[in-house]
């Protein structure tokens, strides 16, 4: 398929101790598919230099563009914009518009650390946003967002408009409660070789206690979208159970 | 620091789509921490051959351990042990004591796609399990477990015992609600300074709409943990606001 891709590296250290849960990762996922533009690939990695680098650089050549999040505060441990600048082999310099506003906006609160958020490469254009006066920023095709959902979501909407698109990539879905995944697997096999554009996904889960599976269709082609979703409710009601329609989460 | 290190490989589609919200991630995050194993990345791909064995491949060479979640259930699209084995050189042959099981248990609901349960590569030790008669298995440093969560946690907590150890990597967090990260920045950092072996992290939040701030300290030295916290809760003393301890999260 011709979809623009992408990947997401997540600088955090408080990913990988536990102390947080991301959910940015499941945000620009879906803000994506809307676009059309297929997520292949996501990393996290810690606060360092050396990883943070290899992983932009990796990454970028590897996708159509590559989303960052985290890091671009304005204490110690936020490096991710040095180590962007390292990746591009550019300098990091003071964006003076940035600074202008945060001059205007937080007067005599600007100090050194905050004016850390006014560095970008040299060559990068800000990402405005309507939760924060950092910004983010694009250089190449790499966007460098912030970390803490609200901001990061601001500055994806923000970008969105400009982002290259594909074909939307659509999802069709259908649940069956009591549906045991080991008894239908044959037959979603046969229904897959029929749709070899769609990808056919299986998916075991608990509610109630009971056991049930919901299959998802994902791809671009419409009416093999419908077609397959017919089948696959067919496969669950051939089971004695009653598909229900819905949403594929 | 000499603590062993961890990656995890989530093989997923349904989390590039978005239609589903990782969870796993965290748990394993903690659980290993409490081992004093250092998780030092993370990696979704897609359901492709080549990008699952491609990644164990990296991820195993670089780390003292690999965990991988998804891709072990009956259908077409749970194609992890069959990477698995591609990356080790070795063939995916029938765990015959996990079919045993599985015959004596489901009788003749046993069929082609639940007997792909009890395949594992060659060399293989099953990782048994309280939430599924199918088992996650072992082979070298990589610990394969399925996608679901329940079945996953119950796979984790069967395989620590086993897991090689280290110091226990502790965390110790003050909040401050009211205080702006870029107030605080340049003493956070000379603290930082005086604690080369911890890492200090800072994270804004917003509750109540109101911006605070985490300052976390993490690391193995815990007299040095402690002095850290003494010194994070005097900075948000410093600023006027009733430091809150607590939790790192």
């Amino acid at each position: 398929m011709s979809n623009p891709t992408a990947a997401i590296l997540i600088i955090g250290n408080e990913i990988l101790s536990g102390r947080t849960q991301d959910v940015n990762v499941q945000f620009i996922a879906k803000g994506v598919a809307e676009l059309g533009i297929r997520l292949e690939e996501v990393r996290v990695v810690p606060d360092i230099p050396a990883r943070i680098i290899g992983a932009v650089n990796e990454l970028r050549a590897a996708y159509t563009m590559l989303f960052t999040t985290g890091g671009i505060g304005p204490t110690h441990d936020d490096i991710t914009s040095e180590c962007v600048a390292a990746a591009f082999g550019v300098p990091l310099l003071l964006h003076e518009p940035t600074a202008a506003v945060m001059r205007e906006r937080w007067g005599e609160r600007v100090n050194d650390a905050r004016l850390r958020m006014a560095m970008m490469p040299e060559g990068a254009e800000p990402i405005k946003n309507e939760a924060s006066i950092a910004p983010g920023f694009t250089i190449g095709n790499v966007h460098v967002m912030a970390g803490v959902p609200r901001i990061m979501q601001s500055m994806f909407q923000a970008l969105a408009p400009s982002l290259p698109r594909g074909q939307r990539i659509e999802m069709r879905a259908v649940h069956g409660i009591g549906v045991l995944e080991g008894s239908i697997a044959a037959r979603l096999e046969q229904i897959q070789a029929r749709f070899p554009q769609l990808d056919l996904g299986s998916y075991p889960f608990k509610r109630d206690e009971r056991w049930g599976v919901t299959l998802v269709a994902k791809g671009t082609d419409i009416p093999a979208l419908d077609a397959a979703l017919a089948e696959t409710t067919a496969l669950i009601a051939a089971e004695g159970v009653a598909p229900m329609p819905g949403e594929p989460d």
